[in-house]
């Protein structure tokens, strides 16, 4: 039996970072911190295994076990959607039933990142998987990993296949994202989330849904604080934290010359700020002492302690 | 003597078509139909030889033509901006010259666009150049026609040599071009042009100063209107006139599978609308009759008259 | 303990397919008959679970139960390589292990491919992971599905990891893989084997040790033949056989319009062929019957039962 | 009237690079000392204006210095072929008037380099353009820069185009580059060059017609020896030549970070060789000490003196 969410699901979806002790080992207590941490900071809903979670890079075995945990330690204090793609179709149906079983409340799904698709066969995995999900079900576009964007008139079909009941769009290219709204734009009950915390606000006041803002592991009030003002159209209150947003992300995200320094940046802030462990799944590793004293200093700079 | 223009700059720039009757002819009727359409509809400044322009397409002789005809028929009306972009620095050069002699107000400027350039010689490229403009410049951010972008750190650099005065950001990448105005947020006189007309209301409404948008030839009123309401926050307006934008980009940009349809869909429509010639400078060519009737239904679908 | 394979590892290596009934069920009658098929052609050795295996898309039950068969059904007569690559650094060692459980001779690992890497870390990622792998390793440059391509001194650097045996390039870019030959050219046990079977013979002639071509799936003979051919440098007889490949690959790998036509034309062509079933892995689906009446055509244009 | 070239043209046509005072100054001296290097060192055609040349840096006044200069100094000893690639149509043909005038015997051409092409555009191009060019035409694929590759079918039938007489590659990838050659399998006196010179040899040794090789401005008699030994199947000489071309490909074009380290590395090694001036146009700059000194010290590694 699929659950009920709220439709349109609403507000900021906090894309948890998976706390590591090793490659093999989840950081229960870790992760125990940064789910209470979340939920108190007010956040709308929990999103596991995202690319914030490192999901691709992640056992099974370990995957099921985040599954577990995080239906049983949110115990249905906010809505749990869990990351399910896979390069493999079995591999993501076995993940949605997991997820099922465990109590979440929906399932989000990137395109197959091996094969490169076109929209046709987009379309065509989409219409096969959905008669095996019993979960509901988000898009996940995210081009930069999977090489294939939802062109909007493909989103407008996938989202007529019962169960598909919204979208979240990492490309950044918020025209595109703004053909795909107006290409649905009859679906009433179809929800769209903007992963680029930096856009959030911006997308909010133009009437989206809300923001999955990887930003929020570590500062989640800063970031539902935005998406309350955006809703409110305060102005002043939105420029105020509008500016610590783009802050953030021209500092903690940019240490290092790395295309992971969004996600080693994040980890090591809340590493520093004593709730979870930075370890870092294989192919990353975590920064090292200079990068480390570098995230210390702008958290200072930040006045960090005011924004949680 | 460099030229007094208004810093920050803000409005709507409308990055004119050039109309052609052949590959050699300007199309001055239409030109001055154009010019006089837009300044009507309220434009704030005029944009030359841009990529709407087809400017890389257009003969040197043509070029400078449209430099002196503009200037002329606009005669100090709104700013003249001229783009000077060239994979050939001395071209670039005569060709700022060029709108120097004739009156213009600044030049707007790509980075040379055959070989792929480093930050490092971008920064250098800028450097040597300003030292021979005549006139204030604005950088012009197009990666998918330069094969690169300007690095927020790099337009900080930029930005402190003497004469640039602004950039118009085309990668419909907003999360990165707010991290440009992050860089620069202590120049206050530094002017943000947005591309894609589909978030200039956003960009606005976060404190951007205006959109350099295509679709403005058309539509001059529907895009200051859509300004003016995005500076005086009133949504109820905002989302009317946001609504025509997308559908404008969702349909007269999209007819035929061509790359290249925005430029073929504006100038279709310019022509259906009686403005001017849809002749295309090599390597394009105008829709055939099956393209121009969907436009002209497309036109009516829009009530374009209620637009003008 | 680590089996003994040659050193360097020549001939053709066939990639083979992966004959499937439904998404979770091998056709073990196709296998065996196409592991006769390609053993009787002479290739000088296997390789499943790659590119053309479809690895990616195929469960992990199934991937175990395909490794436990070849090695069951080769039964020594040639060497076995098993493809490890996953996004996920404990599965690919559980691939591993699996494979020196059943027997098999080597391993062969593409770079994580979800996520980006940098040529730093995927030195890093080569160093953890060979700790934890039982048997020898062939790198698979893939940049068009894994984003990233081994630069020439990473090679190098990886090649002095024990274990480490040989390198599949499937770039395409046979000046890139002549500069990462002269990179190691003191190595002179190390492996060069090339994907792409139109420069196989190319290669072999300029030193290199052989292809892993997906061509000999259908026609192992030819592409054995113009092997040996090269290695003799028997010019007529290769300039017959390139034909043939290049008729092949302009052919049977072009029908339909899709990324996957060289996967689907295999596959089709083998159906046709009455070795195997053509079913194919979520997200891709076998010809209907226009793309197959096509590939019948083409292969009595080959008169292909000249090539068996 | 169109001049009589070898058809097909066969053997090493070195794509010169244009010696420079300054951006606005041809190095006479340079160049004239280079083409006599070049000719003395046997190579079978000279091209001017390609992208080792610039050209696209370049003004126009300094190309049609060049092409008049180039037609005066090589004098009919060799074959003058001049680069008329630009963004604009009419710029094209009108250097391609120029080259004319001065007795060029053939012209080359990429596709405009700003917009981005579809297949049919690019065969419009074509075809257009033709008609305005008097001299026998080249294609030249440049995918890298140019945004297109000309695909087999296309390339086929702009060979059907009268006046288009070859094709230049430099994608480097020789499986494209075979299919295209096998669409042409007809055309007896169609021109295939490879543009790289690390697959020169092997595309010889496979019957094609030679190699627009940037290494041959430094060491000429060494791509012609190794042309030489190709066309003869000399494998002995093949592998001692063959050696010594990937030296310099693994060495000079790989000082420094850049994209451009292949232009700057020729140039440079040409100014410590004591032939030509090292400036190189915006937006590149010549290697600085630390870099030359890294030149020098590969020439002496090379033993360079024994290659001319």
């Amino acid at each position: 039996m699929k659950k009920k969410l709220a439709a349109p699901l609403k507000g900021i979806i906090v894309p948890l970072v998976t706390p590591l002790i090793d490659n093999n080992t989840i950081d229960i207590e870790g992760f125990k911190k940064l789910i209470e941490h979340t939920i108190s900071g007010g956040v709308h809903g929990i999103f596991v295994l995202g690319t914030t979670g490192e999901f691709a890079s992640i056992s099974y075995k370990l995957r099921e076990e985040l599954i577990e945990q995080t239906c049983k330690i949110v115990n249905g204090r906010v809505p749990v959607l869990v990351g399910i793609a896979d390069s493999s179709f079995p591999e993501s149906v076995n993940l949605a039933n997991k997820a099922a079983e465990n109590g979440a409340d929906a399932v989000v799904l990137t395109p197959p990142y091996y094969f490169r698709l076109g929209q046709t066969e987009l379309l065509e995995y989409l219409k096969h998987i959905m008669s095996q999900i019993p979960l509901p079900l988000f898009l996940y576009n995210m081009p930069a990993q999977t090489k294939i964007s939802f062109a909007p008139e493909t989103v407008k079909k996938i989202s007529e296949i019962p169960g598909v009941v919204g979208i979240k769009d990492s490309s950044a290219d918020l025209p595109y994202f703004k053909q795909v709204q107006y290409a649905l734009k009859d679906k009433k009950d179809f929800t769209f989330m903007v992963g680029p915390e930096e856009i959030m606000s911006d997308f909010v006041l133009a009437g989206g849904h809300g923001g999955v803002n990887g930003g929020a592991n570590m500062f989640p009030k800063l970031y539902v604080n935005l998406y309350n003002a955006s809703v409110n159209r305060d102005f002043e209150k939105i420029k105020e934290l509008q500016q610590k947003v783009i802050q953030i992300s021209s500092t903690i995200y940019k240490v290092g010359n790395y295309n992971s320094s969004f996600l080693k940046g994040v980890k090591c802030a809340l590493s520093v700020m004593g709730i979870c462990s930075d370890f870092m799944a294989e192919p990353f590793h975590r920064f090292r002492e200079p990068e480390r004293m570098k995230i210390k200093q702008i958290l200072k700079d930040l006045n960090y302690q005011e924004l949680l």
